[in-house]
Parts: structure tokens; sequence; C-alpha cells
């Protein structure tokens, strides 16, 4: 569940390993490629940590963000 | 399922789409350089070949091969 | 240089080594996805081979096919 | 050039766009998973940021991390 703190979406992955991780992450990589949005993440092993907000806006929450949020959650 | 043709192990796999074969492939990628032993595979949208094959060997299905191949399977 | 035969245009590459050609794989992958035009490829160690041709068209070279090899091009 | 800061190895990337810097990204990736030894890192946008120490002796600065920071240093 993404959560709204610091004018930022916030959510942490976990996943079974390294490998599952970093695949998830090039997968998000196409997506804010493709929607030309992009985070600002965080990864150690298994663990994907992803923050969203707009730079352009002033680094608030925008559709921008939920867009992208969403089409993060779709991707499982 | 593998199958042995031409001196080589052969698997096709289809996914939902584009994004979700290449995430297959970085993790085929992380595998192949972690055994230093690479595929020839090709890739159309959703669409994933690999061919394994020793090079070193003459061009034959070696364990190199059958390591790489149950690597793969068990990715998913 | 991108060569138009078969109705693809199609296109070789020769890196250092398997780690540079997938790195290229994915500044392909990013492209491809952005333009949501995909290539048929190979690869096999240091080599990947690219066939660009437009499937909805009748599988014939469009400007979707040229825009995408000019992009693949400016990536290095 | 690494830092040793609070007993990790720490060093900022800077590159063109967001597509040269995730390919680097996969570069470290395949080092990291060859080397069975992974980073704590973060991107946005062009610029990597990485961190390196051991989880298993302490969370402090072995060899396992010079290796890759050396590692990482050859890939360019």
């Amino acid at each position: 569940m993404w959560q709204e703190q610091n004018n930022k979406l916030y959510r942490s992955f976990t996943f079974r390993d390294f490998s599952e991780a970093f695949a998830f992450m090039v997968q998000v990589a196409l997506l804010a490629e493709k929607q030309n949005h992009h985070p600002t993440w965080t990864n150690t092993w298994n663990k994907v940590e992803i923050w969203l907000f707009t730079h352009d806006a002033g680094d608030i929450v925008t559709d921008k963000d939920r867009n992208l949020a969403t089409a993060i959650d779709n991707l499982r």
C-alpha cells in the first residue's frame, strides 16, 4: 500500500531474492521511461523502496505520481 | 519443457507482454553471468526462445547447459 | 549501419562482453517500450542482432522502424 | 572516487539520462550477482549512489566491498 508522507508517495516491496527484486526494478524502469516520470528508489538485496513526487511541481505529489503508482501496482 | 534438438537444449516461453518477457530475460542474464555460461536467445514482444549448448565442447549439450536450464526453470 | 533486407531493417552490434551487450539491450528495451514498437532480436554473448519491421503494416519497414533505428543509433 | 565513510564505501555516479544510469545499474547487478555480494544503492533520474559494506561481518567494509568497487570502476 502506498503511503503519502512528506509530500511523497512511498511504498516498500520485498521479494524472494535479489534476482526477483531487480526484475521488478526493470519493469518499473520500463514504466518510468514510458511515462517520462522517474522514481527515487533504493534497493538492498531483496528489498525495494520507492518514493514518487513531482520535481517540476515543487516536489509534491501529483497525478503523474498517482498514475505511476497505479501502473507499478498493476505489474504484479 | 526443454527439448534436445540439433545438439541444443531448446525452450520457448510466452509472457503477458514485453515487460514481463524482458524481466524474465534479466533474471536469465543474472543466472548466465553467475554461471559464466550464456544462452543464444531471441525475443519478439512477449515471446522468448532460448537455445543452450556449449561452444567450448564443440557445440553440444553438456552439464553446463542442463544446469542453466534447471536454474531458468526454477525462476518461475 | 542498418541494412534493409527481406522487408526488415537489420543491424548487428558487437560489444566487449556479455555485460556490455546486455546493458545495450536494456537501453533498447527502454526505447522500444517508450515508442511502443518492439524489435525481433537475438543475442549470443557479446553479439546483438536486431531486426525491425512493422507487423501491423504487413511485416514491412515503416517510419516506426526508422525512428527506432535512429534512436538506437543515438544511444552510443 | 570511492570514499570510506561510516563504515561504508560510497560513490556517486552521474550519467547523461535515466537510460544510461539504468544500463549502468544492470551491469552492477550482473557483477553483484556474480560475486554474490550486493550493494545498497539509490537512483534518481541520471544519478546513482552506491554504498558497499558487508552485513555478515557486522556492517563494516571488507575485501568483498573493495573487490566489488574495483569491478564497478572497471565497467567504464
